[in-house]
């Protein structure tokens, strides 16, 4: 359970404070130029240490290859990846070992495995999610051969919330700024609100929205690899996520049939739709317009404060939490939602490959 | 990919106009008693031709168990069943041939498989789900052992909501309404709205909410099958399902984690939290509250009016649907959502037992 | 755990006395033309009664397609399939209820599951290789459209084995003797060896041999993914198969390397080997010379004669079986172990047009 | 396709000489004592240059653990494990780089996947193993826990063969001669002929035989996850294997069903049969009896003398290997047979937990 994807399969591993966190990642195809820079710069956009508004952890999150490639190409043989953990024996975590802080999963790990690695989060930490950038800037590789790109930035923080649509923005800027939002004016002001938030010592959550541009028509398969619902199993999949919607989403419930429908029309002898509130996905399939997607993230539970919370004898305790933390998650989740959605598109990709006899 | 589920697995198969409907459940345990009546109400909670509400279509939608049972008990080996369509050749659908209807699957499917069953929607038919609810009817016969509850209900139609968390409603009184919403004097207003746009010959979407009484702690496996994760791959994997959220949600991103995080107390000897942002998962995995999520559903696309569209062979045509349709699916979707989420939750009970090899 | 195949996913159901056999077949490829004349023609093949030698059962076994199928062609949707059975309720079972017959599966179901169909067989019941047959009958039309052909034979009774490689056979008579052994004089000894079992009440083995042709290179998948290793897997699926062996096989350990190796060379711009010992797989991949297995089954345990076994209780007693059953499973196989063969070439076909980027 | 199992699930990566050997092994329950030497142990007993019989080659073969143990115990993460490989670039491969050598896996591996490692095997090099003996390792500790014991030793080297059944053999005296054979006086034939092989630059098959004691009743899951077709499917993935084959095998096909039925009796409680020709699996599904079986391995391919081959320009070349090479791999593939009945029993065991709802 720790795989992701049908043809093309991530299986990560990995605790924060461990020796290591990384994946293997299986069913690549043979006679992909391996970028090593492209996916080192990937991960660095993950890194802590980036901003002022992300932890000042510093961590170089350096990856190693392990096996897959040859000669700057991919094999076809499993890729395995490595990213060494530096903090590994920083701290003395002892007094975390019997509480259980509040909406982490600190108590149902222990209950559901009986034993559990307290250290900085263990296995539930999100600096897990290395792995899934890793895996999602291989996934880009493949998808850059056939001309996707994947587009996620931040779209609301906390009630600051651009009201500009995708396409009205410039999704080339996203990094341009620390917040990671393409609406330079709105992204300062998101700066702010993290900026106060962490000062507080609390946190606070977010939206972030995906656009992925030039996906080729006829990926997913019904009726349980519907490209959207795999899109959200990804999502959901990422730590502090909360909530997932594509084309109309939830706001599009109170719309009528006539006016969501989106109306096919012919461009030029391609088929297009004069609308796009399907998000670019109909019946679980591609369509060949934009699919674009938001994903609502929590404000993550480390808090620089006090709170209360209870040992695993059931006693009552004031619990606080020390050193460097993400008062705002937002911004260093852009590129792990890229890269879950990289996995998911690349994945669908290989697969309809094997779906129709008389394709090319 | 027409399969879900990992221990307990089914795999689903039919188009709404061919012979049948049906599926296989894989990793059913052996010795549950099977209750044949339930499975049909089940079914029938799905049927159309409840109420004036959905569509007046009329079928019996009968459940034929062919494998799996023996002496009214289940024997370990897979479950098969089906129902058989009656309306099978009831109309001439040639019409439809060449033409795509928007937001329907008509044109994807066609691109992605060279071929389509033009026959009232093929694989794509909401007709499909009977296999999804004779499914989650078996699963929930698994959970009823271990006192699992699963209530799904309309909780918005267009912009009409029931302003009551599901805490403030009697939950077992959903089905008491046509519109399944368990607060009664909203239900009218939703049902006057459905009527309406019925009567426009439109459709209109909505949201249901569904809640999980007493589920295990434990369930859910970090990273790729995390409760949360799965049950939104489930749930859109329902026809017409555009979003999922779960505990705090799209809502909650404007919170604080100091407003957001559950505080954990020792409920005589149980650990419970004060509040339930967390929506019953910690880490992917249950930790013994409710669960809680919502799932938000489009307007149908089958409308009793004109509508602009193309043809294979890019012409501009109008087309306007005939037949008996559902001006609202969510009165119908509520079985859906419930059987999904038991599948989920069922399977991630089997799964569970394998993980901990110090629990009895 | 009854499915099998990665992308081509056939899933089965059924037990002997409950009210049909079939399976679904997932991953199947959009526009193949469906020869259903061809696969009833498989099953028929499969079928009892055909001859002297086989037990003398009379049953139709029509195969019913619900679904997959639109005029005539694949759609890309799973296709599923039922045989009705037909003695469904012919025979008073109850004095088997409690006894565990030798070397049948009685004692190991009941231990495992609690409960048993204990109505001939239930769902560890010859009968079951219904679903295989109608698989491998859709597989094999997948491989006709690139040529691939599937022979299985009867190469050894008993002690009576054909002295020929299959290169000195004519491949296409093997249905043309009750055994389905292409050496007609060894096929008539092995008729009369088995006529002679079963006068005796008893039962005998054999070896079935397979050869597979025109597969292309480059089917299988390193390292679980091997052909051979799925070939294996497959075969010893089948019910009293009791070894597989590939290329040179058990024989061959006696072998040195320098006898063993297989020369390359250049035939006229394809590259062959010139003996193949390797058995058509080099690294668990194709190298498009023939690959050929054999498959050891043993005599079924079901012999109409007084044997000694336990009850439940755990009490001696003596058994006979009744009714009419084969004194030789060996020709009814043959059908079999080409249509998990099928199954396993066509999935690894399918799956081999993911791995390669550059491949047209 | 380079993953092992269903619930426990070893997925491995590595070229033999890239950076490591690993993989990850998911699905490992919680709370498992973890024996590091016991692990490196069962490396070494794999190791090169154990023995005047196997390469000369030295590598410390030294595993390193990455994730998944706390404080010496299992916590339900996944295990992460590598094998660093030392003599990564101590040689010029760049003679193998266009030919194809025979019998091993350069040709398909280029043809399939359009490059390949030259270096010195690549993925198919019998190195890999290293990652199959790892994963078996924990697998082991798993099973001790429950009592089981797996024994495999070499039954036969060329045509040398142990007349005695494993009942006579003193299984725990295997690893006390360097051929692996617990017959002494066998074991040293054994050793000379591979002594007289090695010094023809030539190598020599055999077989090895394994053992599984004390194997709970129950295990295996029909149809597809018959416990010897998972086991077959586990031996065919190792490098060389030839053939499988369990209880009576391919030498009972001359015997009657009279002759191999397996008499049920009650032992003082228990239910046994007076004969194992079963091989202590009925209906796929171990019955308590021990599971015995056999793997056939060939002559590897690797020779020290010249011989003919082409390259990829389809010109003949003569070509010799350099370096050191075992003349035998039976003494080594002891342990990685051993390693794949432990992944393939311990993996059923996890699921056999699931499939029947009364049992505790």
């Amino acid at each position: 359970m720790n795989s992701f994807g049908n043809i093309l399969k991530l299986t990560t591993f990995g605790e924060s404070h461990g020796p290591a966190i990384g994946g293997i990642l299986d069913g690549y195809p043979a006679g992909i130029q391996i970028d090593l820079d492209f996916i080192q710069k990937e991960l660095n956009r993950r890194r802590p240490g980036q901003s002022q508004l992300t932890t000042s952890r510093q961590e170089k999150d350096a990856i190693e290859i392990l096996s897959g490639t040859f000669e700057g190409k991919s094999t076809g043989a499993p890729i395995a990846f490595i990213v060494r953990n530096e903090n590994q024996h920083s701290t003395d975590y002892s007094d975390l070992k019997d509480l259980f802080r509040p909406s982490h999963a600190d108590y149902t790990y222990d209950a559901k495995y009986g034993i559990r690695d307290y250290t900085g989060g263990g296995r539930s930490s999100a600096r897990t999610t290395i792995a899934q950038v890793a895996g999602g800037a291989f996934a880009k590789l493949i998808l850059q051969q056939i001309g996707v790109k994947i587009y996620a930035y931040t779209s609301q923080v906390g009630n600051i919330a651009t009201a500009k649509q995708y396409t009205e923005l410039d999704l080339t800027t996203t990094d341009s700024n620390p917040v990671r939002c393409p609406d330079p004016e709105v992204a300062e002001k998101m700066a702010t609100l993290i900026q106060q938030t962490k000062e507080e010592g609390d946190t606070i959550g977010g939206i972030i929205s995906c656009v992925i541009q030039n996906c080729p028509v006829g990926l997913g398969e019904p009726q349980f690899g519907k490209l959207h619902a795999q899109l959200a199993h990804a999502m959901l999949s990422i730590n502090a996520a909360k909530g997932f919607e594509y084309g109309c989403g939830f706001e599009g419930v109170t719309k009528k049939g006539s006016e969501l429908n989106d109306i096919f029309f012919n461009d030029n002898g391609t088929i297009r739709t004069k609308t796009n509130n399907s998000g670019g996905i109909q019946g679980g399939i591609s369509n060949g317009e934009d699919i674009f997607f938001r994903v609502a993230f929590k404000a993550v539970p480390t808090l620089l404060k006090d709170q209360q919370t209870i040992n695993k004898e059931g006693e009552s305790i004031v619990f606080k939490a020390r050193g460097r933390h993400d008062p705002c998650v937002l911004p260093r989740a852009v590129p792990i939602v890229e890269a879950m959605a990289a996995l998911t598109i690349a994945d669908a990709y290989l697969i309809a490959k094997t779906g129709n006899a008389n394709q090319k």
